[in-house]
């Protein structure tokens, strides 16, 4: 049975299962949420009103064999930020949904009365059914409740009360395979669910598989992706340290945004980074290493275990690591664990959320350094909607408008992670054009510019700055459409081995003869329709911008600004 | 002695007193302080950090005898919108400026130390000196005791609590002949100078008047144009029922924005209108007519006294009733009442932060209705800088974003004003496209839509509507640089005699020989140059727009919606 789009009309509580499109068949992933939004959401729509949609999409390999194609892209046009978003998460679901032959789930429309709903996906149905008893609850008690209920099955995509009040740095939680939470982070897409008053979303594929027109060709070429993937350094570090392995390298190299951005180097980066996590981890009986999806062969999640060696966080990321600790100057990180926490059950973006701490820290609400009133903050400001949570649950540009702060690290409202695009000139880049708002993983120039991944780059100079961010970008738009982790990039860029095998794959997959000019062409289609999207939403080069305190205030310890002129920035479309 | 540039630089607190550059030699209000924020602001910069600047500047016949030619410009680029703005207020300080011979005062830069300042202006001298005992105070305070230290002269402009909390709303304070205040008070010009640490500016012109270059020649326009001013009927209208005598003619009209703009009618309109103000004024041994700045013979304020028959407030305007009134669905003027002398006292403008409150009860922050508890809010939590006073006190916008609303009256981030652009359609055009983000003072399409002035046009209608609005908006640049006040327009508009006064009191002013042709080139040059300020600091025609709902929900009682193209918008442009 082809694969099917599944149609969810809140303002009626009507649903169907279409068929897929011609123009939308080859397409998965953030190619596939992007193109849709693009062709069905009016660009100058109020994003949490009913003519927004939410598009969720598997990538083109999801639900397959292949190694590490297991991320679910979710798109909708960004309360956040205002533009196209594409955010994508790790779990269970996106294996889940292809496996039940969704191509894509679209969830439009509004309902009048103040009611929540749910809605359950299985492949020969969609349906709708009002929910009282979860609404209000945190995502740890939502996604256990529904694996008991789904017999042990881990298909729930879920918000938090963040979502239900439509706060703007609202996530998506999506279950692991271990019944842990993974995100949809960055812009708010969350709130566009809770806009359409769905708090948790289903999937049970029952005993459908994915089809693989060419199973023994799929077969040959996993071999050779998967061994690419776990031969590759950086894949190997990651499974040791996580992605807080970056801590001290970026400490060193002068770049991790510290106290809101007015240093690149953080006193405290010993006692956060990755190491020192690793030996808590092995101390206290969590686990280093773990897969946020099954098939992942890299495992750079792992779980952390408090002080009574009791389950505390899971997928604890540089970013919201560097954010909470350094950003914050908060150097404990049992605090930024338990804060960690905090957000992934109210169902709020950890970068978002932490930059937005810094910004409150410049303001005095509370002081830098102080990770424990930033917990009873999340907990009873954010998770209770109270004003001030509101204005910390809207993000650092809330914070700073709210409060006048001048130094709001953000691009079109989001915020800025964990490398500063003064000391990595390739970031500034990525986060000025990327369609998203400033988003590291659009094209992380830092592989290139810090890690020596796919050539090396003076990360402290401009040249060629443009144009390495624009090939990670059409190339990671590409990824991102096949429901591959970017992790896999690293050994992209350094093995010749991996990108024509993971191109194999998608042609095993479908029977196609995709070459690597194709995938180029992807990508660059996905970055226009995106940029399309924004302009007719009224975005222009001016919005291609880093805010005015990154020309004018010099970062130590290299004490440069960022020093491209418009011009430069918008060469970067020039393709 | 010829005019002079006055200028502040706070970041080192240095003074100077400059030739009149020739280029800005025949401008003053508006015009003078768009020319000068759009020649030395940069357009991207952030309007509370030390690039932006606050100019004020009186208009070409302030200080003069000429009626009503008494308001103060004040521009800056505006925290609110991040447009270019002006935004003028009546009271003495105008005229005091001109006869120091202050062609405008530019407050620039920004201290690096946590102090405040106030500066002190006199013909030959302008001086900063440090301010410790009325921070914090409100306007009234304020003004008073520097009423008395200046002798009971008025030359006093202040920002209370909202102002020093850089809120996006905060105005400018200016005190008037009897010691109450008028406010610049669009766009949030308190919160730039607040910026910059300056809690007050006096002025004190000494014993030097204004030369006039033909006395008799002024004397004959003065008699002509004051004559046109007093036999106007809308003049009349005013000076008994001030501008609140609009209630009950826009209810009627359908047009007066009902509980958060659902609505075109308010069942309590008669409880709030002008002629039961009057009514109450007398009884209670208040002020029906009042003027604002010495010479005004339209004498449109009042003031008007609480049960006691004791002062509550002045310059009780029609916008603000209807904000907090019909917007709000508060019906008791009294309530009111109290509610405008809070704000006055604040510092913060009236119609934002009622608009504010009418999106906050559809949020449910509080119920709408309640003015006891909006007046309790505006206290306690905007005067205190509470994060509920934070989200209140940047506006409209801000409470819209941080409560997930959807119905947000704003264009430009600014809260549109007392007339609904779906049944005033020419205010359509006027809130679409005017620099100024939504600004009913910028083109009052009302005076030919439903007033009858200037001729008729149908409001319920879009024909011919963008070519009035754009004649208006001509025609109104160019009257803000002459420091009249808009109403002379009412005149100007019925009364051939009233613009050719006009003209010959500025000719007779400057010695010069301007005609109707110069006039209108003056108007659409402003226009042009404060586009272009926007258009550099990143607008585009996509912020000539009103938010959705406006196209979608139709107002009863007419049902309409606005039904404008972006074509047809942008037309406006034509000229």
């Amino acid at each position: 049975m082809a694969d099917k789009i599944f149609r969810v009309n809140m303002s009626d509580l009507s649903t169907s299962i279409e068929d897929v499109p011609q123009a939308w068949a080859g397409l998965g992933g953030r190619g596939l949420t992007s193109t849709i939004v693009a062709a069905e959401v009016p660009p100058t729509c109020h994003p949490l009103g009913p003519n927004n949609k939410l598009v969720l999409a598997p990538g083109l390999l999801s639900g397959t064999t292949a190694a590490n194609s297991g991320r679910l892209s979710a798109g909708a046009k960004s309360p956040l930020t205002g533009t196209i978003k594409e955010s994508n998460a790790g779990g269970s679901s996106a294996q889940l949904l292809a496996r039940a032959g969704c191509k894509a789930l679209i969830i439009e429309g509004q309902p009048k009365e103040d009611k929540w709903y749910s809605i359950a996906l299985t492949p020969d149905s969609i349906t709708v059914s009002e929910e009282t008893a979860l609404v209000g609850k945190g995502n740890y008690e939502v996604a256990k409740t529904l694996s008991g209920k789904l017999g042990g099955k881990q298909g729930v995509i879920t918000i938090g009360p963040a979502g239900e009040m439509k706060m703007a740095s609202a996530n998506l939680s999506v279950m692991d395979p271990d019944g842990n939470l993974r995100s949809n982070g960055r812009g708010g897409l969350g709130a566009v669910m809770g806009s359409k008053k769905v708090k948790y979303i289903t999937i049970d594929p029952k005993d459908r598989k994915v089809e693989v027109a060419d199973p023994e060709a799929f077969k040959t070429a996993n071999r050779a992706f998967g061994k690419a993937l776990v031969d590759n350094q950086v894949s190997q570090t990651l499974k040791t340290y996580g992605t807080n392995a970056l801590v001290n390298v970026i400490n060193e190299a002068g770049a991790l945004p510290t106290r809101n951005f007015t240093s690149g180097q953080f006193d405290g980066h010993d006692k956060i980074s990755g190491e020192t996590m690793y030996d808590i981890i092995q101390e206290r009986g969590g686990k280093p290493s773990h897969n946020c999806h099954a098939g992942c062969v890299i495992q750079c999640s792992q779980v952390y275990n408090d002080k009574n060696k009791q389950y505390k966080t899971a997928g604890f990321e540089y970013e919201s690591i560097w954010a909470m600790g350094a950003d914050c100057c908060v150097d404990d990180l049992d605090d930024i664990a338990e804060a960690d926490w905090l957000m992934d059950d109210i169902g709020i973006d950890t970068i978002e959320t932490s930059v937005a701490f810094g910004v409150a820290m410049e303001a005095g609400v509370l002081q830098f350094g102080d990770g424990k009133t930033m917990c009873q903050m999340i907990k009873d400001d954010i998770g209770k909607g109270t004003p001030l949570g509101r204005i910390l649950g809207n993000g650092a540009g809330s914070v700073g408008r709210s409060f006048g702060v001048t130094r709001v690290p953000v691009v079109k409202n989001q915020a800025i992670p964990a490398y500063d695009p003064r000391t990595v000139k390739g970031m500034a880049i990525t986060y000025a054009t990327t369609p998203m708002g400033a988003d590291h993983t659009t094209g992380y120039a830092v592989a290139t510019n810090i890690l020596g991944v796919g050539g090396s780059l003076d990360p402290l100079s401009k040249d060629g700055q443009v144009e390495l961010s624009r090939n990670l970008q059409i190339a990671t738009a590409a990824i991102d459409s096949t429901g591959m982790c970017l992790f896999i990039a690293f050994a992209a860029l350094d093995d010749p081995n991996c990108l024509p095998a993971l191109i194999d794959l998608i042609n095993a997959r479908y029977g196609l003869s995709l070459t690597g000019d194709d995938v180029t062409a992807l990508g660059k289609t996905i970055l226009k329709t995106e940029r399309a999207f924004n302009q007719a939403a009224g975005f222009n080069n001016a919005d291609d911008r880093l805010p005015e305190f990154f020309y004018n205030e010099p970062l130590p310890p290299h004490n440069l600004v960022v020093d491209f002129t418009g011009e430069e920035i918008d060469s970067f479309w020039n393709f």
